[in-house]
């Protein structure tokens, strides 16, 4: 076996790729990919291979692997599952560092895919290669321009650069939410599709974002470790909590959804007891679902951690207070009391009809400037360690100048702030226009509670670790 | 005390209507209230009232509403609390019918305004007058025109036509919600913002909406129910449920977020726990947050109700069907074996890859056809009463003529089919055209289970009662 500490350097920052299986369709996966790499960023060789065609889209397309004339770092192999094996022997011959196999059809199939596995991983190893796949769309990386998702852009959208890892054992889960995060403007640093994981697993993904230095948090979603590899996981996740905020999304955390999950990827799931108490000791935060594992890794991506438990919620919509109010009650958060100092000196400023509390009702008729008054006000208190600020557009005064007080009472006062919105049109610029100044935004009051949970969760956890390192 | 039964017609179907406190700034409440009834489809004389102008947008401005020449149905009272009892009384010489009282200030601050309160109640109730509000938007209806909103419509979205009636207690609440259902081409029938509810409470609204035809379901949100009006609440709950699903949503479930709720609507809560007892004998739908109640609202206005509680899920992303699988199991519910016939018939049908069992991975190249051949076999199936149709559209090859196809099932086949898909530009567009076609989409695995819940919980109920009207 290859040291697991071995580098994926050459999946991401290679400076040849060749894409095997181009087809003259442009609907094939080969042919995308091929596309996708030409028209990216990447500053590397590009060579296309398919011994049935001379030439594709004004390229030399070449016969085979051992026809290219230069060395090649990384293969993608984007053909059958019956040819893959063939295809690694060659990958060994031209001293291939890394493929990537796209095909389904192995382990997940039964006992003869498993073999067929087994197989091109004993090829791999005595050659010193490295996989990703079977079974993926493989990986993306905005800083370097890899991209070897095979479906075009404008299908799939690719997120912009950002600070969030992203590990994916399934390669549909995986391109849906990269799609979703590129439509509302969240970047991320690295994207890795693992599917059956015959080498390179969830262990190797985070051994290599652990030192990448785009990667701020990483989230994941998984549907099984495989019990040899519990221990490693384990210690892994343990050293890199401490420095990284690590999400994790579990599929099959029922007998139902195991059994499901392993005709899907081929995992053997650990049971969810097992599991929880890992999370617990290790720091790493469970979401419950595709769109909060999303939510998680944003609100790490885009806020500093708090210093205590001290909420407070300010608003314009009495409604979406008591709703928040309600949700952290039910989430065992609770809201501070504020300093009698804070609430004589807002008194003194604000209309007869605010509530100066928490939460505290701006009401209606709020404009950007008696946010400014409250945000700066309530931050500054000494029993406030994060605010919820609402602001429901659509019934407002509100302009867009609010994203720069938010930012000014950021920089200002070093604590974090989670903004509550939900709207039309108007409210949908406001929130892209929120999260590129990355000021994490949730459309309602259950979403923004969540994720703050997950922040203070992990901020008290860093609390009790004197090793932490994170920010 | 008028009686409970009276109509609210007035205030959704006026032939005249008087806005009171129409100024030239274009931004106060009572230039767009007047603005939007001018431009709005409403066939009803509308008229503007302010003593100090001539004229406001080419029309005649009036001193007051005894100057205006003809009957008055419907006056909205664009001005300030202490304004409001005057222009009281002179509406009840007028002999006006409904009235519309936006401006807060009143139960909601303290004993004064609760006495103001009194004070204008006394006035109407002699008069025969019904008021909604105070501290409210008003209403909105898409039907008639009428729309009281005071936000300018870029604004705020209004919704389309459609068959959810919406009664908020919050109105900027209400207002994000119905900008947000604009958005996403939801419609709806009525919304009713009841604000303190000094007449028109969320009692009046239910009798109304009970008789309204464009109305098929309602969803509510609520802070609190006067004591003295539980019993009565209960009775009307229990009879509409019958015949239309009620989804409720309670501000106010735990001690501080009823604080929250007293400074807010001046509500005071009954305890949850009567509630939750309530909801189960009437057979409302306890909806958990915003979103939920929006999703829950959806699900009734789309589909059809499942015959029994057999759930299939046909998905294209095995993780997708490994988490939904997992929201099931959660939530209670089970997914049901298929039968030996379905099974067989597909397996001769179906690509080896595919998995032919419950859930359903169709894997990532499913294209339209195969969705064709799953849905319809598995519709077919006798176990089957409900499916759940995931489709990720960014790594696949399903086109937009995957609408007909489910239409086609839908109508053939009698039995729910719910959508889940998420992702960017091409499946928003995507979920746009499934919405106009009355298929409810949910983006993630969770908000789908929680919806298909409340339909078979509904289901449940009108099974067990004989005079269940529904459908």
């Amino acid at each position: 076996m290859i040291s697991k500490h071995a580098d994926l350097d050459m999946f991401f920052n290679p400076k040849s790729v060749a894409v095997v299986g181009v087809s003259r369709n442009t609907r094939k996966f080969g042919h995308v990919i091929f596309k996708n790499f030409l028209e990216s960023s990447l500053r590397a060789e590009i060579y296309p291979v398919n011994p049935q065609i001379d030439k594709i889209l004004g390229r030399r397309c070449y016969k085979s692997i051992s026809d290219i004339p230069g060395p090649v770092d990384l293969v993608v192999l984007a053909i059958a599952n019956t040819y893959v094996l063939d295809l690694v022997k060659e990958c060994a011959q031209k001293k291939v560092r890394g493929i990537i196999i796209i095909a389904g059809g192995f382990a997940e199939i039964g006992p003869q895919g498993k073999r067929l596995e087994e197989d091109i991983l004993k090829v791999a190893t005595e050659n010193n290669m490295r996989i990703i796949g079977p079974n993926v769309i493989g990986i993306y990386d905005p800083y370097s321009g890899v991209d070897t998702l095979f479906l075009p852009r404008y299908r799939l959208l690719r997120p912009k650069k950002g600070n969030i890892a992203f590990i994916s054992q399934s390669g549909a889960f995986g391109s849906a939410l990269l799609d979703f995060a590129a439509s509302q403007g969240v970047g991320i640093s690295k994207f890795i599709s693992i599917g059956n994981a015959l080498d390179v697993d969830a262990i190797d993904s985070l051994e290599y974002l652990e030192h990448n230095e785009e990667t701020t948090c990483i989230m994941m979603y998984l549907e099984g470790i495989k019990a040899k590899e519990g221990r490693d996981f384990y210690e892994i996740i343990k050293r890199i909590s401490l420095r990284k905020p690590i999400i994790l999304l579990k599929g099959g955390i029922t007998q139902q959804g195991q059994k499901a999950a392993a005709s899907h990827t081929g995992s053997i799931s650990s049971t969810i007891e097992i599991l929880q108490a890992v999370f617990k000791q290790t720091g790493v935060i469970q979401a419950d679902d595709a769109l909060q594992l999303f939510d998680m890794a944003r609100i790490f991506s885009g806020v500093i951690l708090p210093k205590g438990k001290g909420i407070a919620i300010i608003t314009n919509a009495g409604g979406f207070g008591v709703l928040t109010t309600d949700q952290l009650i039910k989430q065992g958060l609770n809201l501070v009391s504020l300093d009698e100092k804070t609430i004589n000196s807002l008194k003194e400023k604000m209309p007869e009809a605010v509530t100066i509390s928490n939460p505290m009702d701006l009401i209606g008729d709020a404009d950007t400037e008696r946010y400014q008054l409250a945000l700066n006000a309530v931050l500054a208190d000494p029993h406030v360690d994060l605010v919820i600020l609402i602001i429901l557009l659509s019934l407002s005064y509100v302009e867009s100048d609010i994203i720069d007080i938010i930012n000014d009472a950021k920089v200002n006062q070093g604590k974090p702030i989670i903004v509550t919105t939900i709207g039309g049109d108007f409210t949908q610029m406001m929130v892209r226009m929120m999260e590129e100044n990355q000021i994490p935004t949730f459309p309602n009051p259950k979403r923004t509670v969540d994720a703050v949970k997950a922040l203070i969760q992990y901020s008290d956890f860093c609390e009790r670790k004197e090793e932490c390192e994170f920010q």
